[in-house]
């Protein structure tokens, strides 16, 4: 069993939904961002950086924080959206790890400029929006002539298509990108997929933190 | 034997660490940043996003791009710098992508506003280097009581290191971080991160990129 810590955020789906495509089981307990829940000591004890998701795995005692390396703990877990051939293992990884260090950080980068700094910066907002396309147009190049990432559907699909379905809160530009689109086609008519994007509402409430004692209470 | 593609950059140095701390046999080629070689047909091949570094290891003929991926295949391939135990492991990788998805792209920012951006604009810099100086302060506090991030030296330490070292150019204020302090005291102690921290000079002209053809020049 899996209890996932997360919020309503694209690194929390990236989790959400490869639980639900891998057929987990896991129990949600919600974050509440605006409380501040992220910065109680029981859950810094799981994830010290305080940020949304972690997880504890009760089968193995382990806990884990950062969404990238919760994907690759539970594809390692499951024997599933990761090839266990070293080349087909590390095509996942770098494109998962291009998420993390690109895609991810730049286009929550657009958001912030976009949405929610108190002042208004076209500069940076132009930079992380134009950044994020250009980042887009390496995925779409990609796609050209594949249905997922890394050949297979994995992951690392899982990874970037969480964050690209949100691009157009980001303010980011997707026209032209056709091999992108047809791909979130695809990843949109997944059933697992919709189904983590959708977490965590109904979210169980006041779940105890099993390694810190206190309660994160979700109301 | 590696071949690596790279410049002098904390993610670039982040590999050439790693192949000098692991005693691994590899070969520099230097992508000329400044000349636009990283667009290079030829280079896109290995890293389709265009960013160093990259890595072709000629005893299995696969490449990887992403310095995280890079590492994490690396100690896989040598059996160092992670453990192998499922607990070990996942400490360390989380470790990575905290650096990956945090300290890197955060710090990078800061670099960029403080260093290289056309206009200057004191709320950008106030955001990158407040955010990277949070994130020292969570390495900080969990440098308090281990000597290495994840208990034993690993990649982690390398991952992190690599930016952290360059806190001064990217106006980071470290005053007051004891732990990391001592910690970078730890890092720069040890012969192959020092050696890692000076390539590519040196480096070998010309190389052909085994799976291009043409050259990357490198005068």
């Amino acid at each position: 069993m899996i209890e996932l810590y997360t919020a309503g955020t694209p690194n929390g789906w990236k989790v959400s939904m490869t639980l639900e495509e891998m057929q987990i089981p896991y129990e949600v307990n919600l974050v509440n961002l605006s409380k501040g829940e992220q910065r109680l000591p029981e859950f810094l004890k799981i994830s010290p950086n305080g940020r949304i998701p972690a997880i504890i795995d009760t089968d193995t005692g382990i806990s884990v924080f950062e969404s990238g390396a919760i994907m690759v703990y539970l594809a390692e877990k499951s024997g599933q959206l990761m090839p266990s051939d070293l080349a087909g293992k590390y095509d996942v990884m770098q494109w998962l790890m291009f998420q993390m260090s690109g895609i991810g950080p730049m286009q929550g980068q657009a958001v912030t400029f976009v949405r929610y700094f108190p002042e208004n910066i076209p500069q940076a907002i132009d930079r992380y929006c134009n950044e994020s396309r250009r980042l887009y147009e390496v995925l779409d190049n990609h796609l050209a002539d594949r249905d997922y990432i890394a050949g297979e559907y994995s992951i690392a699909d899982i990874a970037n298509y969480s964050w690209v379905r949100s691009y157009y809160w980001a303010r980011v530009n997707i026209d032209g990108l056709d091999h992108l689109r047809a791909w979130m086609d695809r990843m949109v008519a997944k059933p697992g997929i919709l189904r983590g994007c959708e977490v965590p509402q109904g979210a169980k409430n006041s779940k105890d933190l099993k390694q810190g004692g206190a309660s994160i209470t979700t109301t």
